[in-house]
């Protein structure tokens, strides 16, 4: 068995245990992770350093060289997160539903940890903290793959979060780490002990996993969002909510990269936009339309609908009506995050309602959509399928459940030949069965 | 475009609209289909009559041919299940979660279809009666792959249901049917118009759908289920949920196909359950503890614990403890259904507890595992992922949801520079926003 069998065996086994510890201890469990990550700053700083310095010496990207460090900012930052995530309420084994078939036979649904989360991340370390903290917290034993830039930031943390938790009560082996690519393609074969693969990363990256698995895979590739400015819109407003969506983190999953404008307003709130836009160093790319008003702009052609730019680069098409701009969305969007800017409350709701994208806004920044800004208390990542968790997913999109049911020797054939009968009543979570 | 991508495509335009109707117009056109079936039965026979003629001079098995019969009973039923289907609460559109994220700025979690599910099944007309309302209730649009078999029935059905549901206001186009196999092959590879696939049939089939697309299936491929009869059994009970779990109907996922008896009541309760199994017919594989007991039973070998036998054949072991137990059963089981036969509560929690299967049963029959038994009305399929939906997988099973933020020029730098803060407050869903 290869190693990367054995740790992910490993990890399943832990599982088992890991989703019959009670609350308190998966609790103690994080709270440990917390000091340990305090006590052993030292030894957290030296091992970054050495990425550090290594990635430099080999010419890194420099906005990854800055993902990379995990400076004591950071590293205060991940701890104060494992506390909150702590602290959160303890959602596994809750009874979601209980109902009774027939006297003396009830279901109960509970819910219960998934099992074994492969997380598959690029180079930051402090992702490593926060998706250990999630998996803690919601039951889950986790196989880990973060960036090579990061691995010995990566084998520091892994080793001290690992072993505070299993001192805390946690099964030994709960949590893996995996080092190298060609593990993480022996990874995606173990789907008799990989519940889920959660990846994080780039485009082409999230694309490869989902292309070469059988396992579910939860996350998203493209983050296409778009800011519809309805002819309704407070130009002011318009505007605001334009800037902070496309610049205030311009690099990540939920900046708008298409700006659709009614054509109504488009003539009074495209010049302000583009003024406002352009003073924060964006390159605006206009439609033929857009371009009658502001002259100067770059043409859009049809890729820059689809394009997920990442960067100070936003795409401005004019479209005639709501259900012009909704069949754009739904046809060019990635399902990710689509807002609208109205005053009018019909449009907004009609918007709301046929805009088929996991989390959809009505005068607000798409950068909201994130789990901690929804109260989630952290994330492990965005969601853009139906199935499963949807969206910014925290420690619920991490559960599962079973189905309980308790008799006294009841049995189908009765209901069958229609000696008895169910009565499939409903029975709050709290009387008892 | 292919015929197949035209299909899935018109699908998941259709499945636009379906996903705006309201509650009301989705139960009227499911009340206009169960009309249209019984105005239709004699169409409905004929149809059937020519698949079952075929299917006789083809010499089809005969629990094939059994199976393919739609007569008027089976009919009746099918459309008292789609009303029964239209009388289930409105689950769609629901605001599950309900938060203030900050002054003005409100945070919903609602209910929605998940889009376009791929439905595969075998010969049996009745599940795409079954299938069809489903859909219908929980605002999904189908493709549809039945049987060779029931082509002529399928074929029939299909524009029963689906003309009777767009004249009540579904849009036209929201169920397609696929009649190849080289089209499932083709619908397979649709994941930009199919959100779910939902295979039905034997285990190779659903191997071979998991193993032939990148679109989420759900659904189970092997039912290997296990009854415990633990140290506290009581011996009656023991024997009569052993012949309900296997004999009550014997081609099931839910039956039970292995056996596991404490050693301490081995020698009590085999001889009695050997005796009952065998008056219905029930051959017996023993280990050799078993067979200590009663020697005149075939061998087990390691093969019969991996086995869905689907036919009246059980496995035995002996085991020493209720830890022994339940290592077979996560070892060997499909993580289906599996019950526990005793007295001893604290046994049973731990077993209900530890037994990582969709489904875990104390004292009941593992053939209540069923959609309809657990009062979800009908079931698509029994899932046993612990992604999404998990065991019999009713109207909830088919939803996702989205989320809606509303805000009045809400932008996230005002959170980032620390200039507002998040309250994160949790509305209950009726109070308004």
């Amino acid at each position: 068995m290869s190693t990367v069998a054995e740790k992910a065996r490993e990890a399943r086994e832990a599982s088992r245990k890991l989703a019959a510890l009670d609350g308190s201890t998966r609790r103690a469990s994080l709270t440990a992770v917390a000091d340990a990550l305090t006590r052993e700053a030292d030894r957290i700083d030296a091992a970054n350093a050495g990425d550090c310095s290594l990635a430099e010496r080999e010419g890194l990207a420099s906005p990854l060289q800055k993902r990379l460090r995990f400076d004591r900012r950071k590293q205060d930052q991940a701890v104060e997160g494992v506390l909150s995530v702590a602290r959160l309420d303890d959602l596994v084994g809750r009874v979601v539903d209980r109902r009774e078939l027939d006297s003396g036979l009830i279901l109960e649904r509970r819910t219960t940890p998934i099992g074994v989360i492969a997380m598959i991340f690029e180079s930051r370390p402090d992702a490593l903290v926060q998706i250990a903290a999630l998996a803690l917290k919601s039951g889950n034993a986790v196989v880990l793959k973060g960036g090579s830039e990061a691995k010995e930031s990566n084998r520091v943390l892994a080793e001290i979060i690992h072993d505070a938790a299993a001192g805390a009560g946690a099964p030994p082996g709960w949590l893996q780490l995996i080092e190298t690519r060609e593990a993480v393609g022996e990874l995606l074969d173990l789907d008799r002990y990989i519940d889920l693969v959660i990846p994080r990363g780039s485009n082409d990256f999230v694309r490869y996993i989902m292309d070469n698995t059988r396992i579910p895979v939860m996350g998203h590739a493209d983050g296409i969002c778009h800011l519809f400015l309805d002819r309704g819109a407070d130009r002011d407003m318009a505007v605001s909510l334009a800037v902070d969506s496309k610049t205030q983190y311009v690099a990540v999953c939920n900046a708008v990269e298409t700006l659709l404008v009614h054509a109504e307003v488009a003539a009074d709130i495209i010049p302000a936009m583009t003024e406002a836009l352009r003073g924060h160093g964006v390159e605006l790319r206009g439609c033929s339309r857009t371009r009658q008003i502001v002259p100067d702009m770059t043409p859009a052609t049809e890729e820059d609908w689809g394009t997920e730019y990442l960067d100070l680069v936003l795409a401005v098409r004019v479209v005639d009506s709501l259900a012009e701009a909704i069949e754009h969305i739904n046809t060019w969007g990635s399902g990710h995050t689509d807002a609208i800017v109205t005053s009018d409350r019909e449009a907004a709701e009609r918007f709301l309602r046929e805009v088929d994208s996991a989390s959809v806004m009505w005068n607000a920044s798409t950068r909201f959509a994130d789990g901690y800004r929804y109260g989630l208390g952290a994330e492990v990542g965005i969601s853009t399928a139906r199935i499963h968790a949807r969206g910014p997913v925290g420690v619920e999109g991490l559960l599962s459940y079973k189905w309980i049911v308790t008799g006294s020797g009841h049995v189908v054939e009765d209901y069958a030949s229609g000696r008895r009968s169910f009565t499939h009543r409903t029975i709050p979570p709290q009387e008892e069965g």
